[in-house]
C-alpha cells in the first residue's frame, strides 16, 4: 500500500531521490537528506509498506527481519564512519518528535563534539515504581 | 555468562532489585530505577546474556525475539502511561553516550513538556552523500 502523500513512500516508489544503502522486498534503507552530527553515515530504514511509525502495527515476522536487515546495516555504517559509537532512534508519535508518518529507524554514527544531544531529563519522582511496574507487567500480552 | 561488575547481571541474577515488568527465558524488561521525564514507564530491555551494548554480537535468532518482545512490552507501557508518543533508544557505545556496558534498549513515553530533548545537530555537509551511501551499500553483508 503506497500513500500518495507520504514522503517516504515516494522516496521508494522513487518519484523523490534517495541515496540508497540497502534494499530488499521488505525494507529500505537510505541516508538521511540531512544528516545529524558529523560523522559520514545518518541513515533511516524503513519498511516498503506504509505503516504508521508504531512497531505495533508490523507482525512479528515482519520485525523479525526488519531488525536483523538492522544489525547488517549497523555494521556498513560503523564501517564507513569509522566509529564504534552509534545511536539507534526511533521517534514514534508526534510528542515523541516524529515528522514523517511511516515507520522508521534512524542509525545515527557518533563522534565526541558531534553536537548530538540526548537529554532525558531525569527528575521524575520514584516513589510509585514498584506500582507502576506492576501494572506493565500485568498489560503486556503473552 | 554473567559478568561479575555488570550492573545489569546483577539486576538478572536478583543481586541488585529492579522493578521488573517483562521476563523470560533470554530477556528481562524492567523499569528504569531513575526515569527520564514526566510519564510513568520509562524501561529497558536487556538480554539475560551479556552482551556489550552491541546489535552484532547478537545472533539473528535472539535478535528476532528480543524485538518480538520490545514490541509487546510497548503496547503495555504505552498502555499504562497514557500515552501513544515513545522513544525507542539505544546508545551503542561511550561517544554515543552508552553507560551500562550490557545490551539494552531504552522505551520512553513522551508527553508534551516532559523536558526530553533529542537535538539531532542537523548542519553536515551533505555534498557526499552519493558517494557516502555507495560506500555503505557495498559493505552491507548480504
Amino acid at each position: 500500500m503506497i500513500i500518495i502523500d507520504c514522503i517516504f513512500c515516494k522516496i521508494i516508489t522513487g518519484d523523490i531521490p534517495s541515496n540508497k544503502i540497502y534494499e530488499d522486498e521488505n525494507f529500505l534503507g537510505f541516508l538521511d537528506i540531512n544528516p545529524a552530527g558529523t560523522l559520514n553515515g545518518h541513515s533511516m530504514l524503513i519498511t516498503k509498506k506504509h505503516f504508521p511509525n508504531k512497531l505495533e502495527e508490523m507482525d512479528d515476522k515482519l520485525i523479525k527481519d526488519f531488525f536483523v536487515v538492522l544489525k547488517k546495516i549497523i555494521s556498513a555504517i560503523k564501517k564507513v564512519s569509522g566509529t564504534d559509537s552509534i545511536n539507534i532512534i526511533q521517534n514514534s508519535g508526534e510528542k515523541a518528535g516524529q515528522i514523517i508518518d511511516h515507520i522508521h529507524f534512524h542509525i545515527i554514527p557518533r563522534e565526541e563534539g558531534d553536537g548530538i544531544i540526548i537529554s532525558e531529563n531525569r527528575q521524575h519522582k520514584k516513589d510509585n515504581l514498584k506500582e507502576v511496574a506492576e501494572k506493565i507487567r500485568n498489560s503486556v500480552e503473552n
